[in-house]
């Protein structure tokens, strides 16, 4: 197909493909004459995850770039290969190694994790994630106990499993990495409005009386 | 306590506890001289729900003053109380009723809640977010069946349960605020944090072969 028709079962711009092909993000088109290319649908896969990238991903350039070079390359694993697209999707926690209370709630974290045997890098950003959280309640006078962790280590076990379990790709890493955006953005949404919901109800049900 | 020692005891700045005083967020002190004012534990205590709710909850003043007026009015039951702060702390999605694919997601989201029985008001926030979500996953080709948010709502009863069940307040519901504010906005965090790792965990145990 011509970059026009590209442009309109992608639903983006000329430009915005050309952009791509600039930043090395889209392969060219087969040179058909001096200023013709021609596509294909690998070309239109390509944009489908770039966009799920660029817009529910809400990834810079950079980023997207790393991921998409992390699809290319065969030699990088699926683990790994859904590893790039995770931390490239994570929030981050900026680490405040000078701060005592920081490194005690980092350590907090590094120690539960291994309590779990979670197989979770060191350099994982979840891990910095958890320790501002921690940081955060005790400095509303909470610490972070075990029995309060239990109900989350519990829920957070039982979407992962679920989650990565139904992942089925049948060697297109393209579409793995799709799935990893709607899962860790959109599913996170999903998630958390659930998580508001069942709380308004589970508070209806123990104050309000009928 | 003179308000220099309230400003010592709660680590904020005399002119922050003066604005706070003049936007009504927190009672005068007990006029002890002409220029003097006299103030107690429970300036102190106001002064920790307003921080919490401030630096924890990141809301505009106008929202803490609807949640400390919650506060003070004891014709407002727990359950009305807890939702005030909820609906403030809570993430919102703009309605698009224009659109039929909005129209569409936020009924299903609807016929959800009512298929659960859960009690959640018409204009929760939370139902905007969740259609956005559902909306979102349309957009990536992926619409939303039982079977993908069952563990989702599994999930997210567990941790209702957990958070709801636990809350002990003997009738401070200043301190009742301030746990929903550490509920709804650290343990988000916890619990993002977390699924994040179990699923990194559980990709390990799928794809790396040992």
């Amino acid at each position: 197909m011509k970059v026009s028709e590209l442009s309109d079962r992608s639903g983006l711009p000329v430009q915005t493909i050309k952009y791509y092909i600039r930043e090395g993000l889209l392969p060219k088109g087969a040179a058909t004459a001096a200023t013709r290319a021609e596509y294909d649908d690998g070309h239109l896969e390509r944009l489908r995850l770039i966009r799920a990238l660029r817009e529910v991903g809400d990834l810079p350039i950079a980023s997207v770039k790393r991921v998409v070079g992390a699809v290319d390359d065969e030699d990088i694993g699926l683990h790994d290969l859904l590893g790039t697209a995770a931390y490239a999707l994570s929030p981050v926690a900026e680490p405040q190694p000078e701060d005592p209370d920081w490194r005690a709630a980092r350590e907090d974290v590094d120690a539960i994790v291994a309590e779990l045997g979670w197989r979770v890098t060191k350099d994982a950003p979840t891990r910095d994630l958890l320790a501002q959280a921690f940081l955060a309640l005790r400095g509303l006078g909470r610490p972070i106990v075990w029995t309060e962790l239990r109900p989350y280590i519990e829920a957070a076990t039982i979407i992962a499993e679920h989650e990565v379990g139904g992942m089925s790709f049948e060697g297109d890493r393209g579409r793995a990495v799709e799935t990893a955006v709607a899962t860790n953005v959109l599913y996170e949404k999903v998630l958390l409005a659930l998580r508001r919901m069942a709380q308004e109800n589970a508070s209806a049900e123990r104050f309000i009386e009928d």
